[in-house]
Parts: C-alpha cells; sequence; structure tokens
C-alpha cells in the first residue's frame, strides 16, 4: 500500500533529511539548543502527529518536545501513551510520565525536569524555541535552572522550510487530498431537500472515516442557503431546500498532513442561471491553476483571481489561496501584500469564490503541486460532474 | 428550551459569581494580576468555548487569555472572528486582530501587546498564571516590558474551584449526559456483524451531533473483539463479528461541557455467559453508586471497585472514576491515592471494568450528581436493556 511505504520512507529517509536542514541552520545561526512543540514542527520534524479532536489532555498539557542539541543526537521526548509509529530515523525517543491512575503525576513538572537536565552543559547559551507554542512553565523551569540563556524564535526557519515539500510529504498529501475527494463525492451522493447541514456532514465524514480506516479530523465549512454567502461557517441544523446552494469546504488531516478542497451544490434541480456561475468560477479557478509555475507571484495570482470575480460583479472577503501541509494554511499565502515567488515542491489550494450579501456564495477550491513547468492538480473530483 | 435557559443564567448570573469567588481568592493571596489562557478555564470562568477538533490554529496560536487584575473589570481578550455567546455580564470583552487577507498580521505580537499594555500599573508585582498553558511568547514580553514580578501557577485554585458544581454548569451537564445517551442509543441499534468499529462510530456521531443541531467534539473508545481487552482505543477498520464484545465510550463536549458514559454490547446474539457477566458488572457499579454521598473518599470508592471485580476473578488498571466539566477528567478523581472527601455539587463518572488479556474486556459507566444525601444519577440509558 502506498501510503504505509510512504509513511515508512518518510521516516527512514526524509524526516532525518529535514533535521539535517534545520540543524545546519541552526549551527549557523549560533544556536545551541532548540526546543520545538507546535503540532505542526513535530509531525514535521519527527513525525508525531498529536490527538487534536478532544481538545488539550488534562494529564498532558504538553505530550511531546523534540529536543536539537547542537553535536547530540535529536531527541524526542514524548509522554508514556503516546503513539509514535514508526519512530524516524536517528531520533532518539524518550519517554516521561503521562497519566497514571496509581500515584499522582505531574507529567509538566516531569517534562521539565528532563529538558532541564538536557539543556545542562550544552555549548552555546542560545536556546531557540517556537514563543507561541512553548508553554510557560517549560521556560520558567529553564530560566530557574540555567545561567541566562539567550531565547529566541525559529518559528520563521521552520515555515520556511515547510513551505517546499520533499518527496515524502507530497506523496502524503496526495493521500490526504484523495480523502477529500470522497468527502466530496459522498456529499453530491446525499445532498438533498430535507437534510439537514449537520446530517450531510455526517454522511460525508462517515465516508471519509471509512475511506481512511479510522477517524479523521475535519475542519470544514458546510453553509447552505443564505448562510452559504458567509464564505464559512460550520454545519448547523438548517434544512436544506431544492434549488439552494450549499457549500462544503473539507480539510481534513491523514496521518498529520492535511488536505483541503471546497465545492458548490444546488441542492435539487440547478437553474440554468446557477449553473452559468458555477460553470464560470470554475472557468477561473481552471484559468488560475494555468498560471501556478515557479516564479509566479504570489500577489499576482491573488490579484488576478479577484479581477476575474470582479468581471463577474461579485468579490470575496478571503485570501485567494493558501499552503498547506502539516499545517492548514502555511506558505505560500496567496494573498495581496505576499511578493513570495512559487517554486517546485509548494503545494497549494486555490480558492476562488463569489458572493451575494443575503442570498448565495459560490466557492470551488483545488490542490496542486508545483511543478517545473506548471502545475499538477492533486485534486481528482470534478467540481461541475 | 433548558439548554439556551441554563446558557444565559450561567452568562449573566453564574460566571460573575465564579469570577467574584476567584478575585477573592486573588485577593487573599496577594496577587496582582492573573492570566487565564486553559481551554477549561476560558470555558468556565467566561464562557469562552474554544474550537478544539482541528487542532492549533496556525493563526491564532492563543485566541483568548482572560485577565483579572486587582480593583478593575474582568476583560476577556479574545481573537476577532472568535465566538463568544453570550457574553458574560460584567466582563469587558476585548478584541485583537486574528486572521486577516490584505496585510500580514502576527495575532501573538497583538496579544502580548495588549497584555503589557494591560499589566501596566499593578498595584501588587504578583502575577498569577497558568504555566502549563500559557504560551511562552506572553512570558517573555511581560519579563521584558515590567519591573521583575513573581510569577505563580494558580491552577491548583480554579482546579480546586471548578470540582464543586454551581446550578448552572449541572444543567449542563445533564444534558452533556444526555448526549452521552443518544450516543448509546444509536450504538444499540447500530452494532451489528459486519460492521466495521469506525462506521459504528460514524452511525453513534451522526446521531449525537443531529440531536445537539451541529457538531460535536467527541473523545471516544471504540474497541472489539479482542481489542476490547484493551480497555481504550481509538475506533478503527476492525469489523466486527457474532457474539463479540464491544466497548463504546463516548465523551462528547456539548457547550463546553464533556458528558461521558460507557457500555459494553454484545454484536449479535450474547451468550449465558456473557449476560451473566454483563450483569455482574452492571451490580457492581450499581452497588458504587449507592456509595456515592457527602463524605465518602474517593479511595475508599476505588478499593470498593478494585475488590468486587477481584470478586469476578479479574481487574482493571485505571481509575475507577473520575470528575467532568469544563475538562474531561478533574477531581474528584476515584483512584486508589486519593483522600478526597466527595462534597454535595461534584458530578463524577464511576467505570469498573474487566479485562481478560487477549481475549475481551467489559467496562460500565455512569455520571451522577452528588446531592446532600447520595447520588442523582445523570445517566439515564439502561445499560442492559
Amino acid at each position: 500500500m502506498k501510503l504505509i511505504e510512504a509513511i515508512r520512507e518518510e521516516a527512514s529517509c526524509w524526516i532525518p533529511r529535514r533535521l539535517e536542514r534545520l540543524c545546519c541552520r541552526l549551527e549557523e545561526m549560533g544556536v545551541g539548543a532548540a526546543l520545538l512543540s507546535s503540532q505542526a514542527s513535530l509531525r514535521y520534524l519527527a513525525g508525531y502527529e498529536a490527538p487534536i479532536e478532544w481538545g488539550t489532555s488534562p494529564f498532558t498539557p504538553c505530550a511531546s518536545v523534540l529536543v536539537l542539541i547542537s553535536g547530540r543526537r535529536p531527541e524526542l521526548l514524548l509522554a508514556e501513551g503516546e503513539v509514535l509509529d514508526p519512530a524516524p530515523s536517528g531520533v532518539l525517543v524518550s519517554r516521561f510520565p503521562g497519566y497514571a491512575f496509581r500515584e499522582p503525576t505531574d507529567s509538566m513538572a516531569e517534562l521539565c525536569s528532563c529538558i532541564v537536565d538536557r539543556l545542562q552543559g550544552i555549548s552555546r547559551p542560545v536556546l531557540a524555541v517556537e514563543t507561541a507554542h512553548l508553554p510557560a512553565a517549560l521556560l520558567i523551569a529553564i530560566e530557574h535552572a540555567h545561567t541566562p540563556l539567550l531565547v529566541i524564535d525559529l518559528s520563521a526557519e521552520v515555515a520556511a522550510m515547510r513551505a517546499i515539500k520533499d518527496p515524502a510529504e507530497i506523496q502524503l498529501l496526495r493521500e490526504a487530498v484523495r480523502l477529500t475527494d470522497v468527502g466530496q463525492s459522498a456529499a453530491r451522493e446525499a445532498a438533498r431537500p430535507g437534510i439537514s447541514e449537520i446530517e450531510l456532514f455526517g454522511e460525508i465524514r462517515k465516508a471519509m472515516e471509512h475511506a481512511a480506516g479510522g477517524r479523521v479530523p475535519i475542519l470544514a465549512d458546510l453553509i447552505s442557503g443564505s448562510r452559504s454567502a458567509e464564505a464559512g461557517g460550520l454545519p448547523g441544523n438548517r434544512i436544506l431546500r431544492e434549488g439552494e446552494m450549499v457549500i462544503v469546504d473539507l480539510v481534513p488531516r491523514y496521518r498529520g498532513m492535511w488536505g483541503d478542497s471546497c465545492n458548490t451544490l444546488v441542492i435539487g434541480h440547478a437553474s440554468p442561471a446557477q449553473n452559468r456561475l458555477l460553470d464560470q468560477v470554475a472557468e477561473i479557478l481552471a484559468g488560475l491553476i494555468k498560471l501556478v509555475r515557479p516564479g509566479a507571484k504570489a500577489c499576482d495570482l491573488d490579484a488576478t483571481g479577484r479581477a476575474k470575480i470582479a468581471g463577474l460583479g461579485g468579490t470575496y472577503e478571503h485570501h485567494t489561496g493558501h499552503g498547506l501541509g502539516a499545517s492548514w494554511h502555511e506558505e505560500p499565502r496567496i494573498v495581496p501584500y505576499n511578493t513570495l515567488e512559487l517554486k517546485p515542491g509548494m503545494v497549494l489550494a486555490l480558492e476562488p469564490g463569489i458572493y451575494f450579501e443575503g442570498q448565495f456564495g459560490v466557492r470551488l477550491e483545488s490542490v496542486m503541486l508545483v511543478t517545473d513547468q506548471g502545475a499538477e492538480v492533486l485534486t481528482r473530483f470534478n467540481h461541475r460532474a
């Protein structure tokens, strides 16, 4: 099975390369030690897929930290009970106490003590962390235990690395996008007058989780009728009616990588005007995809999308697109201010939309890989089938 | 509708009381300012129900902080776009930039700047925070901007308050537990030979989300056949077969409060031995519930549960029960080391189980409110119907 092979190859080959690149960069920056604790970095650099669907654990508010120390082997500190399969090559995995019922445990205190221990005797007094994602408890413990360290943020370094995908990430993103195809087919199948938004979402999710063989975290907009004019929103108990539009934007996490796609369906029978508008937006999306190639600027793609939609007499008050990977929104962000040039290996979603306040909205979205020549569209379902 | 009334009354009456009690306690402790940032505290003290199902937002890694400053009105800092409905009485709600597409935004920097601003001129140099849940970025910003502050952790204070529920919490917990009844009925309805664990979970979730009229985060064990001997685990693609056991433990979040219940079903026709064992565990659960009253010690309940299960020739390697509320596991923890005495207003789950390695397991769980005289069981579905 392709997915399992990709996961194995990632753990044996690609994660070690990512770590090597980051460690080189940390050397250049004069960093003595780095602590990675964001969900995206732990996935990208250690293959650890944090459970997210039920919020912060009362037992392990911080279940994992990746410790990179100049001259030493990367070490993943992982609470007991957390799943890491497979463990990446070359990474030492050390467990600290998580939940226990026979005696009181303080997993954060245990983690603090591990990290204080590891930081002893580092060669340079510069500590790089993800300040938005590191619990203050760790910083307090480090500050109490050590001679002054300069603390710097390395989020931008990791984000820049993550913008260009390696072959393992691309393969996993193909699978995550494939799962959105399953969801969009299920949406087309189940969308009918009389079903509620949340029931429709239930059918979509059932199909996706069945295909995945397990639970799939999903960020989704599912909005019907006049709600579709609001561009985004969670499925509620609104009942779908004949002739209404429904926007179905599905962002599932599959083996730690986020897919994405959006379709707009007409419930029951579409009017000629609805079909024409959907065709026009589909053409605009197709036109944007043709512009995707190395060297294309994010802001130019954005401007083109907005101009084309303006040509239909409308607008969209959101980005034109974004990258995706270990997070559901990352570089390349296709927005007005971003002068970033696309490069081969980037994976991005484009999602032009048009919304008529109080009436309805339309949005269509596909995901593509930037290749040497242009774009390979990873999304397979046909928006206008 | 009861739920909406309970939510309104909570916002207008009970949240202000919770805040008042905490602020009194902070005064006693000599605290000048407090920052609350855990999901549970933000729900309990401000009514903010953090979105959790799709992990940390790439836009707003910290979407909200509650700021309590001696002598000032409580202030909830909330990223633009986050939902708070209704806002609690007496709390100032201030928005900071979250996601934007027209210009680059750094929501964490904005939040840091808000908090540094608020902390200027506090009357006492003691800052109370939840160290496990406060991003290091905030602490760094505060340390850079202010004369030295003593930083202390107030997690234990809030946890102690939360162990005893007020009428609004009890009403909301009734509704959250009621949602598990819906899930358990759906499980009984859908469990049949040939369905997979994840398909069964899909049917359960569909029923619960339909009843809730929207998305419901769910922590769940759903394990069948020999997997049920493992006590916990996510639903996978294992197919249920005639005569097997399946453990269905459902922990949904409903309006920010966590419900819980567990049942064990036999797929198809139950054997006399299976029925006997299920009856025996149901009797043990009923016996434990009879012991729940003010003054009963957590460790004694735990010891009784273990002794009774040992009488059946088995054991369980987990807690006997736990409190629930704005988190899915809190005081009163029914575990061997906990000498805590139950008090009226506590809400707890009891969940004795018995597991036979490599073969199968059984666990039954109900949730109850500790009353003046004993226990009112909130769980309505009948495990042995």
